[in-house]
């Protein structure tokens, strides 16, 4: 079967990922592309990398345009999608890579968002361990509604779920620090993500608790504890144009010995088939999952600290946004999830 | 006066940022260079940047060439400047680039380093706080032997000892995860040090505590405390050639207010010459600090995580090494600290 | 039908990304990857991105190894094609990725590559516009020896040869200057190559004609030509993994329009799936094509300095290697042309 | 003597890099500093890399605040020079950093500039050689109005000018592509200067002899023939904040010899002391110049191709601005021209 697929804000870096991941999807087909700014101009003009997509013209983003798709992508501003997914009606599959509908808690989006919350939707981390031992694929499939998690959220929640569900770890002390490449924060006119500024340097942003990332870690990683955790998570931006390296650590519980912690996250990603657990002493690189929907993960324990730490690699395009898009749409419409995502990253 | 200078291991990154600092020193004369691969070569033929020192030719490392010159500096790989250094004698002030005599602890060198110890030399760190309520300076004045400290070393042990000597953090569960430039790895042929595998990417290495900086880190943060740190440290290596920004994180001493925080890094760093603390919601560039001999700390306090974030950036090859090399060389002779030292970082 | 497959080199850069992209290539079936210095080791183990060959075990580089595949790609340096392609018999399709069958000149072999010479293979740029009108592409229909061209060779000659053929622009004086990333000269360890001395910086290398690609880009647009051509060919390392954008620039013959030079491109490039002119006044980036095996190219003519300048980017790895040989396989084998292949560069 | 100095233009690059020059230089004393959108900030909160200058604000630009300083330099948008200059009056010695004072031709400029022409201003490129036999060094002396060539329009100037004033290459197909840095744009808000954009990519921009700094290079180049060049120009942006390296070839003149060739840029600059010729064989690395005065040529002779090649690398900010403009002030006020100067480049 051939689903027919529409992409709002495909002038982005998301909604371009999005096309470019699915010009290799057999079962999906790109009929409608929109933009708000470059409405009216050819696709290609203004995303000149998806070749394939040369007789695309960029719409307006409004109902009118997005409705009577089997799959609608939104890769908007936050704040749009609400109120669009209300009128694309149930028969729609709605995947929104804005943070719309990630957080389950009234008073933490609004505390983060500082503005009205309209409710959350299924969360696209199909690997994701639950306290009560499963995991969040099974919440996904058949659903019309889905919320596709942050990119960093996505590093740091792999990175530390396991050890958390399996009482390895404390859940409280956890620090989490990314280094990260600007593409996450979009095609944004901004000073700091000028290449004069970034080229040779680094800097860390949202220090001290307040990025919008904190609130969806916690939850993320207390439905995996079942207690409710408190992470300290810095992220450092990095002169790559894209990836994620995060480098989460958490107090060991005492008592539980190296194997155990191994055993850990090799239980939670032994079957998973963009989750890798790399082997003892080896640690993921960016360039390994470029282009990929894939997450690397290594482990080690600090034994004279007392903690241990993970390092999480992936594509904040891919396993981050646009690859969690298609994989938890594969899900939830029954399609086999590996469908049209690469493992394998562009390296070097 | 002018102090004469002979600089051993001239060809490599630390030696040759030695050299380029130093022909802005109004006081020191670079009479000698050695390079043991490079004998015979011209300076410049080597470090084509070192424009000032067409004249100079690099000889053999040894005593014979060493000896005789009022500043020796070492920049030569581990296990080279115990037995030089004891040839030179007293009359020569010699500064260790390396790490041969950081360590005070036999058996931490023992462990880290798999070799024989051979003491320790005053620590080059003059703005390093003490649990006595004074500063490593002080014990650098007319000294004739200098360890220069380790780069990362230096960005983590200036991000967290203020806090620990006011007791406003708690000395366990300290994590500090650094974005690293390649070059403090030196010239070194490594296929992980390679472009093609560094461009766009990112990895860490030394996790689980295993890293060499680690004793020299809990060397210097349980100086500050008084008691015996423990750290979790994680380096990343990222696509900038030089620089470090690290995140260094502590939980909250119970009862402990923002402003008390603040306080203790002021306390510590106000009258400081190269190592600046940002004023409250500010952090620091790395490139703020490229080729100046600065630190600057940015820090925050995370209620929720009830953790304090410091975030320091310095360049591994000035305040990291070379600058920090200099600094202390004009303590100990008693010319003005400041002397041949820059403190404009050269961004963008 | 499925081919078998085996590739020589596979711990390198060029046998990496040809085992990349046969991951997606529906008719090739990858038996055999070898390796001399990593042979047992497992491939996921040294080329730790290509998470699909998690089975593969690297075995040494040899006859007995590799004869008995349909297909051979050999990824090797320059001087070990010859011995093994005359003993694999011509069973096997075998397409070497390296120089040693690109040049049909003894003499330009043996002056550039000092070392015995053993003879040419048909040519894998089927795109390449040759003197009597037609192009190379009809050359490799069901051959059983492929030669791939050089990256840098591969820009310039798709940048030019349409103008040459076309008799608007003149066969001498042709200029090509390349930005190109370290990837192109392999995962060697070599000093210039490290991280630390390309980072914010670029060099160039091979100036005033002595590097190995001039006589095969004089060989490639003499054939377009239909007359010897000079070039001065310089390229510049500059600090991205992947990518080259050829500036190729020619006197323009007296009384050729700007259309008529628009019209030369748009002859020889329209049809083609991999080859891509853009629209007037656009040029490419480099990012548009990582990953693919796409050649962009924009044009323009400079009426003052009577001059025709193109501008061509591709990814040195695909389009300037491994997408290559297998688009070259694919013709060779009469598998449709773009089978395996991505247009869609992986931007930003 | 002290002169006093200031700075409009201080939030930018250029401005922010004649301050971070100024603080090395014993004779100028910053005064003042201004700038539009950031008038009323302390200049270390735009400029944070700018340590030295804490106790400066930035104040508005306007005549008021400029006049009565000896020297002034403009780091202005084009087309604000003229009218400031003409309040200052010739007690000021006024530096524009911009282009509105650099053409000689009225109708270079508006053609290229498509607004009214102000006049031309002595040029500060102190070591360009003259059809006359001289030096443009000599036209600086005493001045009160120096205009500061383009970043880009040194770099191919100083590589070509002592060839076509020897006579020893033709005048005619001079071709120039440059590898240049994303600040020679400017810290301006253009989605093309993202680094996500520039990150592992290039673009080539301005490409048909359309960019601005075209006219230049032929005035340059024209003075130094004797005859009225042609020359095309094209520079491509590459992922390092700093930076030229232009390969500038042109065809030999029948009958030269490659000591000829040499011999020509040996003439012209062996006694410059910011503009070095690097031995045969050797070409230079745009590290070697980072944050330094220095531009650095190598040369060969392609003889096969009958061209000269030239390699020029320079710091677009130091030697392609701000650096030139100290350096021209310097002579223009009869300073030994070094002062303030480094020729050492910040490298790795």
């Amino acid at each position: 079967m051939v689903y027919t697929v529409a992409i709002a804000g495909a002038s982005g870096y998301a909604g371009g990922e999005v096309l470019r991941l699915l010009a290799a999807h057999p079962e999906f087909e790109v009929r409608t592309v929109t933009a708000n700014k470059n409405a009216g101009q050819r696709l290609i003009d203004v995303q000149p990398h998806l070749r394939s997509y040369a007789s695309l013209v960029l719409q307006k983003t409004d109902v009118e345009t997005l409705k009577g798709h089997d799959v609608v992508f939104l890769a908007l501003p936050h704040g749009h999608s609400g109120a669009l997914a209300a009128e694309l009606g149930d028969a729609s599959l709605v995947i929104d890579c804005g943070a719309d509908h990630r957080l389950t808690s009234a008073s933490a989006w609004e505390t983060f968002y500082k503005s009205e919350y309209h409710g959350s939707w299924p969360y696209g981390l199909p690997e994701l361990v639950l306290a009560d031992g499963g995991k969040q694929r099974s919440n996904l499939e058949g659903v019309s509604r889905i919320a596709v998690p942050g990119c960093n959220v996505t590093a740091v929640s792999l990175g530390l779920a396991p050890g958390l569900r399996a009482g390895v770890i404390q859940p409280v002390d956890l620090v989490a620090v990314l280094a990260v490449g600007p593409s996450g924060a979009g095609k944004t006119l901004r000073t700091d993500l000028l290449a004069s500024e970034m080229l040779g340097s680094a800097h860390a942003y949202g220090v001290g608790g307040v990025h919008r990332h904190v609130p969806e870690i916690v939850q993320n990683l207390s439905g995996a504890s079942g207690e409710t955790v408190t992470v300290s998570f810095t992220p450092v931006l990095v002169p790559m144009a894209r990836g994620i390296i995060a480098t989460s650590t958490a107090r060991l519980e005492p008592g539980v010995s190296p194997a155990d912690v191994r055993s850990a996250w090799e239980l939670a990603y032994s079957d998973e088939p963009f989750v890798h657990l790399l082997p003892e002493g080896q640690f993921p690189r960016v360039a390994d999952t470029l282009g990929a929907n894939t997450a690397l993960i290594g482990i080690a324990v600090d034994e004279a600290a007392e903690r241990v730490v993970t390092v999480t690699a992936l594509d904040n395009l891919v396993k981050g946004t646009a690859g969690a898009a298609i994989q938890s749409a594969n899900i939830a419409l029954g399609i086999p999830e590996q469908t049209g995502l690469a493992v394998n990253g562009v390296a070097p």
